[in-house]
């Protein structure tokens, strides 16, 4: 299978390493940086570097376009208008309505990996980037059912999960469980920075500051463009999100203890069916577990976990100020499991309790 | 020094074994449970469990209430009518307002330790609890210089740092800095579970989701207590992240890419003053580790940096959803430390990046 790939930076890169040695395809690659080109042929990302999209494309029963948000709307014209009448045509884009409504072409599918957001550039691309991850596509009434399933395969092929969405439903979900975290998180250190006053020291208060924030400022290059794309659905999100702030305000105001428990009580639930779903039956249970800061004792824990069929829904590592000790928090699913095990951790002399 | 603890949770708990070992006190403890008195004696938290709170109060030097945020303010009453006059009496309650206006007695000072919320009970309570950790006092017009000396001095013996702070900055930081990030965790689950309609499965976004609600219904017996207790401050948070995110909202709404971008650069710098404060000059610099998820990979990258002197000021580790690689975010103050930190990751061979 012949592919070409449309702007190879990490995502891209990893497609094309993915694509050569899996699929044995034979990858044209494209980036306007000629020194990404010439970086993403030695590193063996792509099999020709080529001056321009259209050559890239000429002769690709698949095309990636791999482009930053703000510009993808003319790279997959380029795209389309370069491609054989049989190519499919994909991006990788956080958002996917504006493409939708910019590819009215039955060859193009949109697309989004679920992956990959953590570094940047060619040089970090791997093979096995998209193992496992949900790949979101969003094909259109028009889409070639032919041609969908042709990069479902490959997809596939690159170790991806593909998943249909539909683009609207897409960029709703990703405002909510992506965009509106980042915004949120923004938004709490400019509160606290007033809070606190200028200079003065952010005191030590637990993780859950620096856990609710780890995502404020994020790279403003890439982010500024992702909240642009998508705004109409981040300001639906941002409008709810308002709305349920003024439910929990009269709820204080009025000194309703049991609107509070109970809201607090749903968001527990909610939390546990979010990121529990999909997996073995049961609550979702919190161990929290503390340990010394020494090498080791997090594979101690997983290990001990591991052999006795434990399985860790989630983690978090939450250091003391002077790194001498941590609290490891421990997501697990079932009543049996969670009894297990604490059982387990306790075994291994570190104290642990259900939070 | 006889000293006397209302309440020996985790907390009291830890006060009476800390007092114990490093003051060479003589401690009294009361609880209203009969068989967690009887757990405190036997752990050694306590030297005699006593049936009532005056009994245990009567000849103490200095008392410390650790009782649950909603039966403060009664049981600082009956300590404060109990005691010795030249006693001094304490809380370690998680806002202040409130008990400083119940407690108008020079003898009475307001206290917060900033540690121990992972866990419960006393069966976790450890000597060295408050090492290192900021232990607020609230002292008013009238308190006693004499006897806040006394307070200041036994903190320090327990291993935190007493650090005095008016009663409303403290409960207008905890309510940003605390409270706030925890509504918002909440409010979040609750978006996320509406967009993705019922039943939904949580898709894998990586980590900004679970950060950012990691806390989300928290223990609903405490934190309903602590939101109503502080809930003029939190309702102040409120509405000042209500505005903030009509500014976003509108930035948005205009596509107006450059307030955007001012306003996401904002928030790092804001984060970055916020969490580095304190510490070496410059400014706090994000590198981001992909990691394969097995043993000791956490402790070899902590001892390369530490043998080259190079501090961790934060870090957080997110698996990927096999559990078969993740990403180590490291935050490390300096143009220098980040310059060498990222050399010696990649000695290790593991991808690196600025974030």
């Amino acid at each position: 299978v012949r592919i070409a790939i449309l702007g190879v930076g990490l995502i891209g890169g990893s497609i094309g390493r993915a694509a050569r040695s899996r699929l044995h395809a034979i990858v044209s690659g494209y980036d306007p940086d000629p020194g990404v080109r010439h970086q993403a042929l030695e590193l063996g990302a792509i099999d020709r570097a080529v001056e321009g999209p259209a050559a890239a494309v000429a002769d690709a029963e698949a095309v990636f376009v791999a482009a930053p948000v703000g510009q993808l709307q003319s790279v997959i014209a380029t795209a389309l208008q370069a491609a054989k009448p049989d190519a499919v045509v994909t991006d990788v884009g956080s958002t996917k309505r504006m493409v939708a409504a910019a590819a009215a072409d039955e060859r193009f599918v949109g697309g989004h990996p679920l992956a990959g957001a953590e570094t940047a550039g060619v040089r970090h691309a791997r093979e096995d980037l998209f193992d496992g991850a949900v790949w979101y596509l969003t094909p259109e009434q028009n889409t070639s059912g032919v041609l969908y399933e042709r990069l479902h395969r490959l997809l596939v092929g690159l170790g991806a999960r593909p998943t249909a969405i539909d683009a609207e439903t897409h960029d709703r979900v990703m405002a909510s469980v992506s965009h509106l975290p980042h915004v949120l998180a923004n938004v709490l250190v400019a509160q606290a920075a007033q809070a606190l006053g200028g200079g003065e020291r952010m005191p030590h208060t637990g993780p859950s500051f620096r856990d609710a924030t780890r995502v404020a400022g994020a790279n403003g290059a890439i982010w500024t463009d992702i909240y642009l794309a998508n705004r109409d659905a981040l300001v639906a999100a941002l409008d709810d999100t308002v709305d349920r702030l003024s439910d929990v305000r009269r709820a204080l105001q009025n000194a309703d203890a049991e609107a509070v428990a109970a809201w607090n009580d749903a968001a527990r639930s909610d939390r546990e069916s979010l990121l529990g779903a999909g997996l073995a039956g049961g609550a979702v249970h919190e161990l929290r577990v503390s340990v010394p800061n020494r090498p080791g004792v997090i594979a101690d824990i997983a290990l001990a976990l591991g052999r006795a069929g434990v399985n860790i829904v989630d983690m978090a590592l939450s250091p003391s100020p002077d790194f001498r000790q941590g609290v490891v928090a421990l997501w697990v699913r079932g009543d049996d499991q969670a009894r297990r095990a604490e059982t387990l951790v306790a075994e291994l002399q570190f104290p642990v309790a259900r939070a």
